[in-house]
């Protein structure tokens, strides 16, 4: 049955290709997204498959219905794009201005429309139900995941499974780990209040620049010397600004930063460090500090069971050396609000292009290996087969008795 | 003699008053000063002065030649304005919007037009002659000043004196103190340059913000160890600005700032270490660097003995009440340009307004008590009374053996 | 014939208490054991086991010679003791001041004794030998697993395995990992020489608190910036030291630290930046400096199939609830050098009392449940039956055709 | 009159230089002097000097008692010694091992002692009296000033001069200056409670040592940043202690310092900052403290008027020449106290060696020309002659009438 499958995937090739090309020159950019929707809801219908619109903004949710009773497997592909100049010299080059597929959402949705067409042609020997969450806005907080979930997409879902493209790991894997794999990503934006004044006259001024350059030094401290080594931890500033002139002391200083965690008591820590060390270091200098800190995407968590059927399901049904277990990565993503909602898991599928230079995501010049939308959909529908065939086989065992 | 110089100074408040109040509603910036010098050119020719126009660009240098040979006195008086917006509500108010008289300069050419008068009208009983320095741009480097020197404007003088008005010192008094009296005022632009990359991955980074910060912290260790803490510095960051995004290491960090010194080995000290200091801490943590430091003007130096004599002719001919020594400044003026060519010194006339609060110079509510004017143009009178009459008293005295 | 040997250990464990508390209350520092190294040689001998003394220094090499030929496996435990002071208050408590069995090698040594007993016994059905390495002075670099090695204690060496008792983990368990699983440790001696004088003239000074301060304060860069994330590393400054009164600027200020990694790049990369940061910013700062970069133990790296060796035999031979893959360890173990020779593994045995408080390693209240030596000793058995009784077993079978 | 006592002191040189010396052989520590002040007091009483002995714990204090009524003019010479090693190789060489007269208090006590011989023989022309205030521990914080002053060794006095020799200002001149010529010394002690722990794991820590180092950087920001640059300030770390070992996180970091000011407003401010900045730097940080701020000696102010009179008596009785109005020092000088209480002033006699290299005081090879103690008795002999003889002038005038 699943060999089946795997086959009327994979000679729907030519259809991923052309789909996802077509989304690759129409881009469009996160809680803007328009066309795209509308043209994957289409499709959908276009197999029959039931679509309910603007889930959560702009989602798209489309529900496969098997045969007979079972467990219901929700498969997640987001679509927007990035502000990224495309640079590529291809045919299927964005033709919108500052505007690319250079994270390979275009591939994900190419591939779960794929992944639909062959569960909906199979319908009838699937006991359970299909939710397809082709979600927008990943790339921007607060997301589309968290409002397609207060939308009800995650209704009567048993199990939740996503892919991500990854264009600097080998074509043919699957990349991975339980636990923690993918980071929160926490902002924050401190403005230091001084008084301003002329250069030549510091004491009568509170120099906000001086007061937050030694506070970035400062905060430094947290990570180094606040945290456990083993348990990893980013805190970036991204972003200073203080000051017009020279000769000018700045009254105001502007500092954004990032922090990326992984264990979510460490996420809490850090924020509660940061917010005493600003204010504690800003009053020792007599300045006052307004610190928003803006909570961004928890951490991916896959849970332990669901990435034991992943790996079952590969070795069982692929190949078994395509399983890489793999450290984490400080990247967030929102498919961690699924994973707070329902058990399931998130994994990258290796789309190195074989010929030509590697480029990361979001970069310019960024593109995949198009083969890997087959190993993605097929993990895909190999996971799909493990819940709804399940009962099947044990229907089917029992006549052998 | 000179009691009817300052009795005809005296007369001439309410045309000093009026002229000033003309500079003031039409303010012209730095550089760009057209209608300004235009007018004192033509009311010194209309006094019947010898004008040279265009002087190091825009200067206006007038030229009242006594009956009999002697020394050559220079006076000078500055007539730029400030970007600033005049926020008084008077009725010579700047009519320019965004641009100011913010420091005085209206009144210091006020001041200057009636002592030319006074002088051209007594030429007669002078020995010696009197160089008007009508200066453009003294707010802005590299100032007109070097420029109105480099086009000969002190050929033949013997001595330079010049006045400056203070909105919050106090009418009827003059402050000056020989040797160093105002700063040194140096700026520096300094570009890090490390490289970009994702806020959750610092180690394929160099945090040109985080090396940026550290440099500005450490800078100060110049100031408050390597020098003499009797010799005065001043080393103020005026802005920095770095980074676009929360989550994104920016590649570049640029400050600016200024340095104030009065000692001028110090000053050279001070440029060698922030150069060292730049480039040793990028070094340490892998960045590279630009440095663009710009010699603004040097300190005003004033001279022992020309301080002797503004004492001396004060205590004379005014009163010695009216002498306050004071401390340095560290604020910057080009006269100090004059003060390396030629002997004389600089001093400030008390103008604090007596009725209302008194701002400092630069703020868009400065004004200053007009009848300031009359104290400095007599000391301008005294100073040229000692150097062109002495020989006229010799000769008055000798009829007498 | 496993069986038996377990059996046969689990039946020595009041020989090993009474071995074990000896030890305890006669303990010896890292490089000044003598009565210990004698006392197992000749517990050893009198077992019947051929004995090297004085190997690499003060190490005792045991060999079991198997009846027939195979593989020979080694296993190791250290029998150096600390320089705390015992404050337990129990029978078999130090006898020696302020020395202490705070890490647990004495029970490492029983273990190993009891092992060897029975290994020594049961030689006839064994292929292969057996190697015991007992070693002197793990707590203190260089450490005495180097000189051993160096003085042959591998010499025809298949495969070494070592353990560790942990006094907070949970008895009846064993922790280990793959790969990295104990940190390289690293230290380091900076020394910053200025210049001293007068603390009211830091002018004249080049003060080596302020540069040693300011250094510390920019290293902590190296591991917030420089360093990815996910490999951990740890940069900590023991000890500072500088000047001794209020009013005299230091000449010279000493600081010392530690550096902790698991790779090996990032260890050399560290040694690198922290050179390179104490020039620069000691340059930046007009002073010199000499660092002494003392290299310590490598990292602890587990080789793979060992390890699969490993949780083979204990879930064959034992119970798979027993294994449990864990974090690495920042702390040190000089172990890493035979795994830089030979293939093999370093396990940590479970040992946290049941009644009463557990202390942690080198804390003055430090012990652990005795039984661990049982779990320990089993799981050597485990192991060497593996290797040794490989080739019985297929000759075992052979009669079977 | 002034012509005979200056001769009489000049007569005395080679007592002077005698007593000097064996001072110089004898030296003794602050608050430990007892053959010093037996010695003077004894010397005193052979001119047949009023002594009281002992005041203030070890200052003696003569007082002589001029014919007629009068004002009461106090002269001030200081006697301890330092903890240095003599490394001279003079004749007159210290003979106690590790003490020395490296500032020249030598000097000062042989100088009033000639000039109370002086003014004893000559009591008969005086018209008011001298208090002889030998006073012990200038050296050591909290002096022998305040002490004696309590003890009432101003009683009666109307103004009160005090001279120290000066071993690198040149031979023949006076330094002084009017209000503040010697700064206030202020000291602390800042103890930075953290929680020690293991160097592999800082984040079960609060580290002493990299918070009490980030607070030495952060200190300096009050020096440059919120104090007038024309405002003397100096503020250092003498020593920073903390921690023991290479890989132990410190518990405990001091840290201990001088302050430096002039202004008095300022001192206050800065004792202010330092606790606030400390207090808020280590509450960032998770870090406890205790900070013992030890006020020190008072800024020396010289009284305007007292200081004029000095200037009019160098000029009419010895050469203008000899004035020389110099920058303030940084350095400490308990004569502050006396300052306090009654009119007066402190000024430097040019003590420089006209052969040889001239040492800075408080250096191992310390000396100074011994003919600056004639200079130094003769400025003291004109200033009491100036406060009592005027009336006798007056007294002598009538009679030409």
């Amino acid at each position: 049955m699943l060999k089946k499958w795997h086959s009327e995937l994979a000679q729907m090739f030519d259809q991923m290709v052309e789909w996802r090309r077509h989304f690759h020159q129409y881009p469009e950019l996160s809680f803007q997204e328009v066309e795209t929707p509308r043209m994957i809801a289409e499709i959908l219908e276009g197999f029959g498959i039931e679509v309910r619109r603007n889930v959560g903004g702009r989602g798209v949710v489309g529900k496969i219905y098997g045969a007979k009773p079972g467990k219901t497997i929700a498969l997640r592909a987001d679509f927007d794009a990035l502000p990224i100049q495309d640079e590529k010299d291809v045919s299927y080059k964005s033709k919108v201005p500052g505007v690319m597929h250079a994270c390979g959402h275009d591939g994900h949705t190419a591939t779960l429309l794929a992944v639909a067409k062959v569960l909906q042609d199979n319908r009838d020997s699937i006991s359970g139900n299909i939710v397809l969450l082709h979600q927008h806005a990943e790339e921007m907080s607060p997301g589309g995941a968290k409002a397609m979930i207060e939308d009800d997409c995650l209704e009567d879902v048993d199990v939740v499974y996503g892919a991500h493209l990854s264009s600097l790991s080998e074509l043919g894997k699957y990349y991975y780990r339980p636990g923690y794999s993918q980071a929160a990503a926490d902002a924050f934006e401190i403005t230091i209040k001084g008084k301003g004044g002329h250069g030549s006259a510091p004491h009568e001024t509170v120099d906000a620049i001086a007061i937050g350059t030694a506070l970035v030094s400062q905060l430094q401290f947290i990570a180094s010397r606040r945290v456990d080594p083993l348990n990893p931890v980013v805190l970036s500033i991204g972003s200073f600004h203080g000051g017009n002139a020279k000769n000018v002391i700045a009254d105001t200083a502007v500092m954004t930063g990032t922090v990326r965690t992984l264990d979510k008591d460490l996420r809490l820590f850090m924020e509660e460090e940061i917010k005493l060390m600003t204010n504690e270091i800003c009053e020792s200098m007599q300045a006052t500090c307004e610190i928003n800190y803006i909570k961004g995407y928890p951490a991916v968590y896959n849970h332990e069971e669901e990435v034991e059927v992943f790996e079952k399901v590969i070795e069982d049904t692929l190949d078994k050396n395509m399983l890489v277990r793999s450290v984490p990565i400080m990247g967030a993503e929102d498919f961690s609000y699924y994973l707070l909602e329902k058990p399931g898991m998130f994994f990258h599928t290796g789309a190195k292009v074989s010929n030509g230079k590697a480029y990361p995501h979001h970069h310019p010049m960024f593109d995949f290996d198009e083969r890997a939308m087959i190993n993605a959909g097929k993990a895909f529908l190999s996971i799909v087969d493990n819940y709804v065939s399940s009962q099947v086989k044990e229907n089917l065992a029992e006549p052998v008795l």
